[in-house]
C-alpha cells in the first residue's frame, strides 16, 4: 500500500484555474511589450515576387517589419522532430520562418510589431505584396501523379522521406492462402486541436539573450529550434511556461506554430518585448492538424478466426510543411500492427506534400488512423466469419511477452479484462444485434488499441531532474516537463512524495523552463508520468540512500535499516523526522541533491472501448448514449486525473467519429476556421462515459504507471462507427459520420 | 595563462542597467497587485494598549489592514543570522513582525493593503492606537547601568548574549610589563548602507504557496525565515531577485527590513499579490545600521617596537533587535586581533540593546570598527616610539603561516608588498612629516589590515551550484547567490568557462531564485566570488571529466590524455568541437550535468591604504586629495570589477571618516532620514583614487581569488584619521571627522 500513490489527491493547478489567478501565455505582459500581426497568403502556392513595407514602416507606431528578406536564412522543422529523431534519421528541414514562396492558405508572408494590435494589424494591411500565384494540390493521391504541382523538390514526387515499411513473416503468400480475407478502406479527415489557448509568445531579446514565454508543449525543444534560427548558442535562449498551457494536444510539441520565431525576431529588431499571439483563426487555419489520409487493412483469417495475415496500407496528408510527417505515419503503421498476434504483417505508409497546412503531432500521433481501418477490418472479419466481435479480438489479441513488431518489450497486458469489462458494462450480450427497426436505431460496437508510454525508442526522449530537500526537509522537484493541463504536476508530486517518503504537503514543484532545470523533451507522447517519473525514482533512491547513510553515520548504525516514510526516518532503535534531520545537516553545511537522469524504457498501454449509439434515420444524426473506456494504465498514480484523460480522450474520438473536419474550397481556403464553423463534441454531446482503470502494473514504470494521456482516443471512433454499423448495418469508410454521410449509406 | 580569469570582460547586467530596461524589486508588478503601506511608532519606546482599525478597513479600497493582534506569533531574527549561527549557538530570535511593544521611532505598528498606495498611506492615517509610552534609552553605556529601561527581558543588562571574548596568551601581564604601551578610544557613529534601491517586497500568496519578489541579499536564507513566520514548509515559499538589487551592503542579508513578511501576510489575508516598497525615510529609519559604539585599544611594545600585547575592548550599540548583533561584536574584535603577529592578545566585546533602530550586518561587518583603534593604537605606539608608522607596521605584521586567533589558517599575505605600493604611490617618505602651516594643510596616513573571504567558519556558510550543458555545448550555471550589483555574474561565468574549458560566449547565469537553485547563503561577507567560485570549480571539474570519459570511450582513447579548452575537445590524435560532441550525445539521450557541493575554506585578503588629506584650518572641512589602495586580493578574476569594488569601498570609507553619521533628537527620533539629510560621500568629493591590485594567490580560491568586496572599507577611515593627524597634529578620537569635531580638536 502507498501513502500517496493510488490517492486522488486535489490538483496542484486547481485554485489558480477555478479562481482565474494563473499566468498563461496569453497574460504575460511585459515592461514596453510591442504587439504583432502576420500578414498570411491568401494564395494556396504562389512565388513572392516583390514586398513593399515602406508604408508599414512609415506608419506611427510601427516599429519592425519583418519578411524573407530581412530574416534568418535558416532551415528548420517546427516539431520536436527538429531535434528529437533518432540517428540514423535525420530531421526534414523544409521550413523558413519566412520564404518567399507560400505554400498554403494562411502560409507567414511578413510580421509587424508595433505600439498596440490594431496599429499592428493596420500595418500589414500596407503591405504590398506581389505575388505569382502557382498551381496547387491539395490531394494526397493526386499529389503523387506525376506531373501534380511541387511542393518542394523531392526524390519521390511530393514525398519527403521514403515510405515507412515493416514486413514480417510472408504477408502477400498468407493472405492469399488464407480461408478467409477482409479488405477494408478508410477515409480520414483533418481533425484541429482546437486547444483553449491559441498559439502565443511573448519573446524578449536583450543584449545577446533571449527569453521566450511561450504555449509550447516542449520547452527545451523549442529552445533548440530558437537557438538554430536565431544563430544564438542555447544558453542564452530561456524559453518557459508561464506556467500554464491552456491546452496542447500535440499542436505545439516544438513551435506553437511559429509565434516564437516571429516574436523573437522582431523583438530583436525592434529591441523590445514583442508580443505575438495567434487568434482563433490563424490558430485554426496556421497551425499543425492530425493528417487526413487514406488507408487500406487486408486482414487474412483461419476458418476459426485466427489471423494469419495482416497488411496497412496508407498514404497521409502532409500539408505544406513536413512537421511531425516522418514519425507520424511510421507510428500509425507500427502501432495498428501491434494489437494482435499474427505471424505475417507488412505495412507500408506514405506521407504527401500537399498545399495545406501542415499534418503534425495530435493525440494519438498516427494511431487513431491505424487503429481505425484495422479495427474496421476485425469486424467485418467477425462478420465474415459470423463471430462475435468481441470474441474475435479474446482470441486473438497479443498476449504480454508475445513477439511484436515494436522495438521495445510487449510488457504487460490487461487487454482481455479491458474487453470483457467494456462488453459487460455496455451489456454487450444483451444489445449486440438486436433487433433494429423504426426511425431511431440503436447499436453497440467494440475497438481495441494500444498506445505508448513514450516516444523511446522512435525519438529522443529523455529526461533529467533535480531533486533537493531544503532545510527543513520539504522537497524540492525541478522538471523540464510542462503540464499542459494534464495534472502532471500533481501526479508527478505525489511520485516524488512516495518514491523519497516525503509528507506530501511539503512537496513542491518547479517545470518548464529551460534555464532551471534540465533537458526534458517534453509533455507529449503519453510520457509525461512514465518517463519523467521514471526519472524522479531514480533521483529520489540517490536522494533517500544520501539521507539514510548520513543518518546512519549520526547513529553509528547501518543506511540498511532506516527506514523513511511520510518524512520519518525510523531503524535501529532511532527516530527522527527529516525536518530535524535536515535542519542539523543544514547547520553542519549539507545539503542533500539528487540529480535523476534516464532513458525511459516503454511499456504499453492497452484499452477497450464500448459505445452504444442511436442513429436517427430520417436525420442522418448519430448521438452516442452510453460510452465504457476500459484502460489499462498500469498503477493510476491519481485515479480521477486518469479519468479526466480518459473522458477527454472520448469527448475528442467522438468529434473525430461524427463531426470534427476542416474542409477547403478549390482554391485551398478552409471553412472551418474558428469555434463557430468547426464542429467540436461540447457538453452535451457527451453521452454519460464510464471510465474503468483496469490496474495491470508494468515493472516499468514509477510504481507501476503506464501512459494515459492518448490512449482514448486511439480506439474511441472505430467503436462508435462499429456501433452505427450495428444500429443501420452499414459499415461507413469515410470520417466524420456527418449526417450526410449516414444518409448517403442509407441510401 | 588563462583565457578568460584576469579579463576585464565587460559586465553581463551591464546593458540592461544602462539602458534602464533592467528588472529589479521596485519594478515589479504583478495582475491585481495591493499596495502596502506601514504605520510605524512615533515612540523610542512604548506599550500598545489598544489599536482601532475600524475606520481604516471601512475605508473604500482597503483590502487587509494587520497588527501584532492578527499577525503570527512568532518569534524571529531579521538577519542571516536566524538560520545561519554556528552550533552551539543558538540565534536570537527577539522580534515578532508586529509586537505590542514598541522599541524605537520607526518600530512597525500596522501595515494596510490598498488598491493605491495613496489609499494605504491615508488609511494607515484612519488607524487609532493608545500607546503607554515607556522610559527609552538611546546609549548602550547608559544601558548596561542598572535602572536603565529594560528593551528586552535578559539575564545580563540589555545584552543578548555574554560577552564575546578571546585570550590568547596573558595580556594583562604581557602589557604591564611592556616598554612602551598606548592606551586610545574611539568613538564611532550610526552609519547607514543608503544604497539606492530601498528594502522592497512583491508578495503573491496563493493556495498553499508565496511567491516573494525581493531586494533581499540572500534568497535562501530569507525563504528559510519567512516560512517559519508564515508556518509554511520551505518548499512552498519561493524567494527571488527579480533579478536586480540596486545596491546592499548588508542591509538585506535575511529579510529587506521586514518587508517581505509584511507584503507576505498582506497578501495571505487580502488573496491578492501585495507590494510593499519602503520610501527613503523608512529605508533610513527602519531597516538596520552599522553598529555605532566605544572602542578601546591598548597596545604594548617593547623598546624596538615589537608587539607584545594586544587588547581591544567594545560596546556596541545593538539598537532595539539583534540582528547580526552577536556576529559583528565578534567579528569586530576577531578580525582587529588578526592583523599583526602579538603573542599576547585579549578582547572583550559587548552588543547591547538600546531604543533605536538595529545594529546589523554592513560593509565589513565590524572589522572596519575594530580596525580603526587598533590602526589608531599602532599610529599612537609610533608616535611614542618616534618610528615610521609604515616601518613599525612592517615589522609587525603577520605572515603567512603565522598562528592567529581566526579559526582558519592565515594561509598568504603579500601585505608588505601592499604597504610598500601604498606608501610609494601616496609618495610616503616624501609627504608624512613635511612641514606644514597655514589655513590649509596636507598629510598622509596609513592604514593596514585584513579580512575573510566568507563566513565560514563562524556562521553556516556553503553553497551548491548547478552546471549543465545544453546540447549545443554551451553551459548553464545556476546558483541561488543574489548579485547585487558588484558584478558576481560575470565574474562567476568566467570561473565556469576557464574551469570547465567552454567559450564564454555560451555561457549563462540563472541566479537568486530559491525554486530553481540549490541552497546558497548569500552574497555577504566578500564571499560571493571565492566561495561559489570555489563551487564552480568542483561542478567543473566533475562535468570535464564527465565529458572526456565520454569522448575517451567513442574515441577508444584514455581520457586523462584528452584536454578541453576553449570549447575544443583534443588528444590522442582527435579534435572535436564540444558543441558536435554534445549534440551526438543529446541524440544517444546522454546529458552533461554536475552539482556542485561545497563548504568554502577561508582566505585572508589582505589591504593598506593610503590617504593624503587638506585639512581647512578655519572651516574644519577635511578633503581627501589622492588616495591609494593596494590590495592583496589573490588573483583578480575581473580586474575592472575589482577595481570598482575598491573605488566604492573607499568612497564609502571616506563617507564613514567624515561625513555620514544618523543622529538622534532626546526622543530617539533620527535627523537624518533622507539623502538630503545624511552627508553621503557623492562624486564630487571624491578623490583620485588609485587601486593596486597585488595578486598574491591563495590556493584555496578559484583560480587563486581571495575576497575584495568589503576589504576596502575597512582601512579607509583610519587612514583618512592618520592623515588628519600628520595634517594638523591632532588624534581625533570620534568619528566622522565633521568641521565642528575638526574646529573643536584644533581649539
Amino acid at each position: 500500500m502507498y501513502n500517496y500513490v493510488g490517492k486522488s489527491l486535489p490538483r496542484q493547478d486547481g485554485y489558480d484555474k477555478v479562481t482565474g489567478a494563473g499566468v498563461f501565455t496569453h497574460d504575460v505582459r511585459l515592461p514596453d511589450m510591442l504587439h504583432a500581426k502576420v500578414l498570411r497568403s491568401p494564395h494556396a502556392h504562389a512565388r513572392i515576387l516583390s514586398i513593399d513595407t515602406s508604408e508599414a514602416l512609415a506608419l506611427e507606431g510601427v516599429r519592425a517589419v519583418v519578411t524573407w528578406e530581412n530574416s534568418p536564412r535558416v532551415l528548420f522543422n517546427a516539431s520536436d522532430a527538429h531535434t528529437g529523431t533518432m540517428p540514423p534519421n535525420k530531421p526534414v528541414l523544409d521550413q523558413y520562418v519566412f520564404d518567399n514562396v507560400v505554400r498554403y492558405v494562411g502560409d507567414e508572408v511578413a510580421a509587424v510589431a508595433a505600439l498596440t494590435p490594431g496599429l499592428a494589424e493596420k500595418a500589414c494591411g500596407l503591405i504590398k505584396v506581389e505575388y505569382e500565384v502557382l498551381p496547387a494540390v491539395f490531394d494526397p493521391l493526386e499529389a503523387m501523379e506525376e506531373g501534380a504541382p511541387d511542393v518542394h523538390k523531392t526524390e519521390l514526387k511530393n514525398t519527403p522521406v521514403p515510405p515507412f515499411q515493416i514486413a514480417i513473416g510472408n504477408f502477400q503468400e498468407a493472405y492469399e492462402s488464407s480461408e478467409y480475407k477482409v479488405d477494408v478502406s478508410m477515409k480520414v479527415p483533418v481533425q484541429k486541436h482546437a486547444q483553449l489557448e491559441t498559439n502565443a509568445a511573448v519573446a524578449d531579446y536583450r543584449d545577446g539573450r533571449l527569453t521566450v514565454y511561450s504555449t509550447t508543449q516542449s520547452v527545451h525543444p523549442t529552445k533548440q529550434i530558437l537557438a538554430l534560427i536565431m544563430g544564438m548558442p542555447e544558453s542564452k535562449v530561456r524559453v518557459l511556461n508561464p506556467p500554464y498551457v491552456g491546452g496542447a494536444f500535440g499542436v505545439r510539441c516544438g513551435l506553437s506554430a511559429k509565434a516564437e520565431p516571429i516574436a523573437a525576431i522582431l523583438s530583436r529588431m525592434a529591441n523590445k518585448p514583442v508580443r505575438c499571439v495567434y487568434d482563433r483563426e490563424e490558430d485554426f487555419i496556421a497551425s499543425d492538424s492530425r493528417h487526413s489520409g487514406y488507408l487500406q487493412a487486408k486482414l487474412g483469417a483461419d476458418k476459426d478466426g485466427v489471423f494469419q495475415a495482416l497488411e496497412i496500407r496508407g498514404v497521409l496528408n502532409k500539408g505544406a510543411y513536413t512537421s511531425f510527417g516522418v514519425e507520424v505515419v511510421g507510428v500509425m503503421c507500427a502501432m495498428s500492427l501491434a494489437i494482435y498476434r499474427v505471424p505475417n504483417v507488412a505495412c507500408h505508409g506514405r506521407t504527401v506534400y500537399t498545399n495545406v497546412q501542415a499534418g503534425g503531432a495530435m493525440r494519438g500521433f498516427g494511431n487513431p488512423q491505424g487503429t481505425a481501418v484495422v479495427e474496421m477490418a476485425v469486424d467485418a472479419m467477425a462478420k465474415k466469419l459470423n463471430m462475435d466481435p468481441k470474441e474475435i479480438r479474446l482470441k486473438n489479441i497479443l498476449e504480454a511477452g508475445d513477439p511484436w513488431c515494436l522495438p521495445f518489450m510487449n510488457s504487460s497486458t490487461a487487454l482481455a479484462e479491458c474487453i470483457e469489462k467494456a462488453a459487460e458494462r455496455i451489456k454487450w450480450s444483451e444489445k449486440r444485434n438486436a433487433f433494429k427497426a423504426g426511425k431511431i436505431r440503436r447499436g453497440v460496437g467494440l475497438a481495441v488499441g494500444n498506445h505508448v508510454s513514450n516516444a523511446w525508442p522512435f525519438c529522443v526522449d529523455f529526461d533529467s531532474v533535480y531533486l533537493r530537500l531544503e532545510a527543513d526537509g520539504s522537497l524540492q522537484l525541478a522538471t523540464g516537463v510542462p503540464d499542459i493541463g494534464q495534472g502532471s504536476g500533481t501526479t508527478l508530486m505525489q511520485v516524488a512524495a512516495e518514491a523519497l517518503g516525503s509528507e506530501f504537503e511539503t512537496v513542491a514543484i518547479t517545470f518548464s523552463d529551460t534555464e532551471t532545470t534540465p533537458f526534458d523533451v517534453g509533455s507529449h507522447a503519453s510520457r509525461t508520468l512514465y518517463a519523467v517519473g521514471i526519472c524522479i525514482l531514480e533521483a529520489a533512491k540517490d536522494l533517500k540512500r544520501q539521507v539514510l547513510e548520513y543518518t546512519a553515520a549520526m547513529w553509528g548504525a547501518r543506511a540498511e535499516d532506516l527506514t523513511l516514510e511520510r518524512g520519518v526516518i525510523r531503524g535501529a532503535g532511532g527516530e527522527t523526522p527529516l525536518r530535524e534531520l535536515c535542519r542539523e545537516a543544514h547547520l553542519l553545511s549539507k545539503e542533500f541533491i539528487a540529480v535523476g537522469r534516464t532513458t525511459p524504457p516503454n511499456a504499453p498501454s492497452w484499452h477497450a472501448h464500448a459505445a452504444e449509439v442511436e442513429v436517427d434515420t430520417e436525420t442522418g444524426m448519430v448521438r452516442v448514449v452510453k460510452y465504457v473506456a476500459a484502460h489499462d494504465c498500469g498503477t493510476a498514480v491519481n485515479p480521477q486525473i486518469v479519468e479526466g484523460q480518459i473522458e477527454g480522450g472520448v469527448a475528442m474520438g467522438i468529434g473525430y467519429a461524427l463531426r470534427e473536419e476542416i474542409v477547403r474550397d478549390e482554391e485551398g481556403v478552409p471553412y472551418n476556421n474558428g469555434y463557430h464553423k468547426y464542429m467540436l463534441a461540447t457538453a452535451g454531446d457527451m453521452p454519460e462515459i464510464e471510465a474503468i482503470i483496469v490496474e495491470c502494473s508494468d515493472g516499468s514504470g514509477p510504481f507501476g504507471a503506464k501512459g494515459v494521456g492518448e490512449s482514448a482516443m486511439v480506439p474511441s471512433a472505430p467503436a462508435i462507427l462499429a456501433a452505427v454499423e450495428d444500429a443501420v448495418g452499414v459499415r461507413y469508410g469515410e470520417m466524420p459520420l456527418t449526417p450526410e454521410r449516414v444518409l448517403n449509406g442509407l441510401r
